[in-house]
């Protein structure tokens, strides 16, 4: 099993996890939140969204995440942005990187952006431009929907790559695929992925996961198998897909990081104080979230012997 | 990825998972999930334990599953047997299959079968004597905690192999090897099997993983690399693990089913059937079960535009 040595595990439950909530975090809880993972070793978190306070209110307080995160040396925080409006706003708050995201399928394109993807990509350029005249700034793009649509199912292979071609050509610094409602699988993980770092082999690219339908996990080892070495990942498994209401939500950081170090990969991540953490983020929630080792304990964590032998 | 073809999952949920469940499930509805499930295209079906009926209460209807069990055509209805006693109660019944288990760490099988190991090996040896004389019944033998002991931490892989090897020798018709406190990682999978299967390339193996740790499916697809095709799940992943009572149970039948359906690894099994039973299981068990794609839907059940394009 060809495995790498060390991965990067990125976390974004403050982006991808809290835009899912109904319930207003307060931006205090938020920022304790941001700062407390960026002291864990983390080299890159997602930290919030400038999308429009209208459409998601929880991402209202976007720059005063920004503002109150301790600027840890070595963390990248990046946030995403669905547009120039959006990307304006986040380089004012002097954010490290930009995440831009559009669908690679049309149907979801226009479901969640409101525009056909040509328009998106013509997006994805302007953003990069603008990140690039102020402070130079990289921008990552993510290929949504890139493992399957809710509406069209499969998306071509050979589309993927195309749009992740193009996305390159504008200028993105690096890619991510993202598998939005959990519709990937291993053996389609490995296929796209090797495809991609055949033809790319030096671009750094992410894997974005979500654990809908119980393959995230799986989807990682495949995703390692095909070389890939960084990883999306929301403490406590926080996230979801809103066509799936009961479902679960993004791979859960710890149980990445968990498994990633059981199998002697280094992630540099302080796997206690995650799990701390962890517990942290559901009491600000106010329930049980999916995260496992949380529940179980780790591997390491023996037992005593209860009885008499 | 080298990957089969096509695998077996056998179902133990009526066994593995009712086992664990505190309040008594009225034999009727054992027998009638017994039933509902050997007509969705299982070839093995682990469908209960004849344990001490003073130590595992819920178990003491044992010969009255069995009894009301409809035989389908092509299903082997196996029992677990802990000891001669079990497997003399289980031979009166005529289950097709004993599953004899001991544990290969030492403290493990101490702590749950109160003997050393060396016994337990003159029991399963004793066990298959016995179904040999009474019928030719063929008896798999399972090497509990072959991942790793709650009590010891990792046991050495030269150890399992070595039981394994003995297990052989004293006429086991297959073997498991199982995860029993979900402490298993995939690289660990894919060289303990490789390891195996490259010295006893003729043996029928199956896998059994809990998902405590959130481990199980991707263990399953390194189980599948090291070209293991027999694997045991649970019906809506019932079952647990009494060291870490929050946790997850075994991986649920219907998620391993739905993955490797997608991953184009035929099952036989009518997987929307069994998403039936496993709701059907919800309601007879009376709480949510950790299984997925009772919640999220397949990948396939694609969703209606919800807006305007």
């Amino acid at each position: 099993m060809r495995l790498p040595t060390a991965v990067n595990v990125f976390d974004v439950g403050c982006r991808d996890g809290f835009q899912m909530e109904k319930q207003f975090i307060p931006t205090s809880e938020k920022v304790a939140i941001v700062n407390r993972l960026a002291r864990l070793g983390f080299r890159k978190m997602e930290i919030t969204s400038f999308v429009s306070p209208r459409a998601v209110p929880q991402m209202q307080d976007a720059a005063l995440v920004v503002a109150g995160a301790e600027r840890v040396a070595g963390v990248t925080y990046a946030a995403l942005v669905p547009n120039m409006k959006g990307a304006q706003r986040a380089l004012e708050t002097g954010v490290d990187e930009l995440n831009v995201v559009f669908s690679v399928s049309e149907s979801h394109n226009r479901a969640n952006l409101r525009m056909p993807v040509a328009d998106s990509l013509k997006n994805v350029a302007d953003v990069i431009s603008l990140a690039r005249d102020q402070g130079g700034k990289p921008v990552n793009v993510s290929l949504a929907t890139s493992f399957g649509c809710p509406f069209e199912g499969e998306v071509p292979r050979e589309r993927v790559l195309k749009l992740a071609r193009e996305a390159l050509a504008m200028g993105a610094a690096s890619l991510s695929f993202a598998d939005t409602t959990g519709m990937a699988n291993p053996r389609q993980v490995y296929e796209l992925l090797g495809s991609f770092r055949d033809q790319f082999p030096d671009v750094q690219v992410t894997l974005h996961f979500h654990n809908t339908r119980a393959m995230g996990m799986a989807n990682i080892l495949a995703g390692l198998q095909a070389g890939v070495t960084n990883f999306d990942a929301a403490l406590g498994g926080l996230g979801g897909c809103p066509f799936a209401p009961g479902a679960s939500g993004n791979v859960a950081t710890e149980d990445v990081v968990h498994m990633l170090e059981e199998m002697g990969i280094s992630t540099g991540i302080d796997l206690d104080g995650l799990l701390e953490t962890a517990r942290y983020l559901e009491k600000v929630i106010g329930r049980t979230l999916p995260g496992q080792i949380m529940k179980a304990g780790k591997v390491k964590d023996l037992h005593p012997l209860a009885c008499e032998q």
